[in-house]
């Protein structure tokens, strides 16, 4: 059922720009879904997606635009007028188009709000350009279905036909008093299986989640998942109703999250993805790897501090990869556990008992692992000392990068910073060092050297 | 507006189901949110969850049920009759119904359905537990509004008023010809706007959206988050309508989806999380971190073999972690964008042209750091041909990690197996190896000894 772009379809389209055969391109794309358009806009060269969105219908090419890339939108953008990016405007829900002017420079911004026709749409866009993006008011939409509760259920479905035009699906009916305060919400069966004299104030539903323009984008995504919402209203400090939030934008929320923190544990600082350019990517990757670099040197200098133990003992030194290795793993897997905890809000319990639990974990994996290790070096190398020396140095790295790779987040999180940025790269540099320093230093004592 | 589970209310609610005092329980717990039973379900023993839900309505405990973690409620129900499991079931929407019977043992699981009384929602969940979990037939509910294309407006009106009934939320009206196959669906809208002797096949909408039952789940997820639909119907393979799929189910898979990845990256290989108990959580780490130990093994069977090189220049083996995580982290990296890009299907071009992209990635990386660690080898430790040969090798190895970074996700993934697996210890693993023999290698070249 999924709409397959073929590469026959983008040169037939390529073909018919270059002849600027206008009819033909009506015609071809007329009943293209806009998430299409939009896999067109993508493939075609700048000049020709110009070209599009100049010949289509706003109404199909302003939802397509909202489907790009952002940097593909910037460059597409930067080729049209303020006149026209107000016009694909005009055609967005306030959401949409609150999201693209937010994107553009500010005097172009200005420029492209001034020449919007619809008064009420530029107002509703001024007053959303001030809430937080990541907050309620920069997710919610204007464009709702709101009755009085002093209607009745024939006037209500007489209002509710007029603003349905501009509203794209109801999800639900908003009531509001006389102070334009969110008092409850209609149900479509409800509303069908009574009367038409009945007044709303009697079949109303008083019950009705809503949340508060400056909530946190992310507390509004767990509100919505938690309770199987498909809208949510938003409401000012007094309660007075300013729009909806739907469930397709939160799920396009939760993907960029997911995204961004998989992103994270994998050492890449901003969204990027395989199709960006190889700049964009470097930006995107070097500064994670110097750090790892940085690492690397600070575990030579370590190293160095131990030399004369190092030559005499060669056997050590084979291990010290494994050691910084397992230590590594360790703490990524600590730090992923607890940072996917943090995110879906399941982490009970204070830092100390999450401390401990970790220890008793790492203690456990660290026995076993540690006992392969010791009867694998004890046989292969013959030395029993050696053998008890870098296995125990393994049992008690293991305890610490684990400790470490729990501990870090949750002190972020306290204190306020994102602790997706602890995974990775970060985790697993620091504990490399620290890995290294424990392993020679107890490698040291128990060798007695 | 989010509920919150104190301490008190759980002490209140123990206290209650202590003195057996079903009244207070039922008036306190009465108006409770289903997800929020859960959460209490999740809070009290096992022996105290069992009771509420025996006292509680079946409306509001099934429901309950179903948001908790698997292992929770496979408790739970083991301490249930089937009949009682029956009851339960006779309450949830067909989708929920089938996932948790489809939980259960073989025997128990006939059991509970000879108990279900409603013969209809019985013949359902039968059908629907013959489709695959991860196909659109194990996503889908058999509850929606149909209606016919030669019934007119007032009868679809009065047919969905009864249909409504069953179905908890209705998104979508799907039209139906007479040998039951989807033609088409019906707004609210026009309904609202049409007189009541109007027939449905002058105002349906020809043009919908549809699934086929066994489509992967993946696929279906895919399709509604481009098109941002809210439900979706599924048809057979003659188009005859079976069910709905909506955006909540969605919205779970693709939470899991990208928590399962995210794990798999951190080298967890079970969906857990950090509530579960210390033995659930080894299991899903320990296997990982074996397969780090036998890494390190390796890579020290192989620093054993150029015992001699590193015994007399002991400067390289100061910089093998460094080697080695470079190499773990430039892997990490690629992989994690190419995972990435082939589950949001953004990976366009053939294999060769990616590494080719990847290899001048790394190369822009790779020079960069070898730079910087040229010139920090060269001042602190006075040696130039020492900090050639590292920093060559850490040039070569960051190349090579790229390639294997991406080449390995490709691979898998055209051989249908989960790409995802391939990134975190893997990955990290096999280049830490790859790394250091590398390293090894060149600077036995480069220094000619």
């Amino acid at each position: 059922m999924q709409f397959l772009l073929s590469s026959e379809l983008i040169d037939q389209i390529k073909a018919l720009i270059n002849v600027k055969d206008d009819k033909g391109l009506q015609e071809l794309l007329h009943d293209v879904h806009h998430a299409d358009i939009a896999e067109i806009l993508d493939e075609v060269n700048g000049d020709e997606a110009t070209y599009l969105v100049r010949l289509l219908d706003s109404e199909q090419t302003s939802e397509a635009i909202m489907e790009l890339d952002e940097d593909v939108r910037e460059k597409l953008l930067d080729q049209l007028t303020p006149l026209e990016i107000a016009g694909e405007i005009e055609e967005m829900d306030t959401d949409d188009a609150v999201d693209m002017i937010a994107e553009l420079d500010d005097d172009i911004q200005r420029a492209v709000i001034d020449q919007i026709e619809d008064e009420e749409h530029k107002a509703d866009i001024r007053e959303m350009l001030q809430y937080d993006e990541n907050s309620a008011g920069g997710l919610m939409a204007k464009e709702l279905v709101r009755v009085k509760e002093t209607w009745t259920v024939a006037g209500c479905v007489r209002e509710m036909r007029r603003q349905a035009e501009e509203v794209t699906r109801v999800h639900s009916v908003y009531v509001v008093n006389k102070n334009d305060e969110l008092i409850g919400r209609l149900s479509l069966k409800d509303l069908l299986t009574s009367t038409t004299t009945t007044k709303i104030s009697e079949i109303y539903i008083p019950k009705v989640d809503f949340v508060n323009v400056n909530d946190p984008a992310e507390d509004v995504a767990k509100l919505m998942q938690k309770y199987d919402l498909e809208a949510v209203p938003v409401v000012d400090e007094n309660k007075r109703l300013l729009g909806r939030i739907t469930i397709d934008d939160i799920v396009d929320f939760i993907k960029d999250e997911a995204d961004k923190d998989y992103q994270m544990a994998a050492g890449i600082s901003q969204d990027v993805d395989t199709e960006d350019s190889i700049l964009t990517l470097t930006r995107a990757r070097l500064p994670w790897l110097f750090l790892g670099l940085l690492g690397g040197v600070g575990a030579a200098a370590i190293m160095g501090g131990f030399e004369e133990v190092l030559q005499n003992h060669v056997i050590l030194l084979l291990f010290t990869p494994l050691i910084a290795a397992m230590a590594g793993n360790v703490g990524v897997q600590s730090s992923a556990i607890i940072v996917q905890g943090l995110a879906n809000d399941d982490v009970k319990g204070s830092i100390g008992n999450r401390l401990l639990k970790e220890m008793l974990l790492a203690m456990l994996n660290g026995a076993a692992l540690a006992i392969v290790l010791f009867f694998f070096v004890w046989v292969s190398e013959g030395a029993v000392n050696y053998a008890a020396s870098i296995s125990i140095s393994l049992f008690v790295v293991i305890i610490v990068a684990g400790i470490i790779g729990t501990f870090i987040p949750l002190f972020l999180h306290k204190r306020g910073i994102d602790p997706a940025i602890a995974t990775g790269p970060f985790i697993t540099t620091s504990n490399d060092i620290f890995g290294i320093l424990i392993y020679l230093y107890i490698a040291k004592l128990i060798l007695g050297i």
